[in-house]
């Protein structure tokens, strides 16, 4: 945070910012971005409009900032010695309720984050940097240890397919995904797909 | 239609109204369904407001009936012999324009269908549906040919992993889906899920 913006923010205490991220996110899981007003934050929060402008600016920046106020999830070193393993173990860390507040948060910002680089830069670092890290971690030790072939073209795509796997059963099957259904949908596709 | 519903609608002709359904899917496509107002509807077909909520009562009624005016694109009869010449050849039905406005169209309902249940079985019934059983005539013809086992735990999963092409290439990548990004992944994943 640049000297500025500590001043201009200096009138709120560390506990109440934190307290008004989280209730911008609940706000944004609940109507999604283009429905999420100022006037609501502030009734929301019990604040005034006139704070909220003066401190934040705008939405847009308000909700980059509770975005990136909310530290992605602890990536725990996980190493279980077998990919099948280790994929569980990534996709147990997130209980089924966190599952549908992540989902939630996605669907809220899916439609802004294509007119607005600066809001998609911060979902982007909130919730999907650090899972492909991850990933990427895992699928790499895999290929070290000799359980999928270096060049097997579904190392390029298993975040595509565990997206999918979110994304469709809400869409097509209108059901939440719980761990559940993930744990059958990673035996069933993204193994065999990685030839495992 | 009822007969009410068709007196109801009978000072518009039936131009008209396709006219104006499709500037309401495009303006769904461009700002997503909480930001579509009436108002904005208006001004794009050059209607009054109140000849809109005379002849549509709401928002909701009028975008489910432009989606479900919009008919599904033809299932003409593909049968190449293999289901990776049918899922390529399924694929190749829509351009690359025509992908980018289905993802729009998702996007923009994407998170109202929530909220929402006649808003869902729309979108469900244009784009999701004839979808889905064209899918499953061509997965079961390969169980028939003997090409996909038929206890394959991956056949109740080909949906999700396409839907994750499409969603991941764009939450992930910042890139819209293409032909050729899907022709890779098909490849990569859906057919060796599959033991293809």
């Amino acid at each position: 945070m640049t000297e500025a913006a500590t001043t201009r923010r200096s009138r709120i205490t560390p506990e109440r910012e934190a307290e008004l991220y989280e209730a911008v996110l609940d706000l944004l899981r609940e109507v999604g971005y283009e429905a999420l007003t100022m006037d609501a934050v502030a009734a929301r929060t019990r604040s005034s409009k006139a704070t909220l402008y003066r401190q934040w600016g705008s939405k847009p920046e308000l909700i980059a900032k509770a975005l990136r106020h909310n530290k992605p999830t602890s990536l725990d070193e996980i190493d279980t010695g077998s990919l099948r393993g280790d994929i569980h173990a990534m996709m147990a860390r997130s209980d089924d309720c966190q599952m549908d507040r992540d989902a939630a948060l996605m669907r809220g910002l899916f439609h802004a984050i294509h007119g607005n680089a600066e809001l998609h830069q911060a979902l982007r670092q909130l919730l999907i940097e650090p899972e492909l890290d991850h990933l990427n971690t895992l699928l790499r030790r895999a290929v070290d240890r000799g359980e999928v072939a270096a060049d097997n073209p579904a190392l390029d795509f298993v975040i595509h397919m565990l997206v999918g796997g979110f994304v469709a059963r809400d869409l097509i099957e209108d059901r939440t995904v719980d761990r559940e259904f993930l744990t059958s949908y990673i035996d069933a596709v993204i193994l065999p797909a990685l030839g495992i």
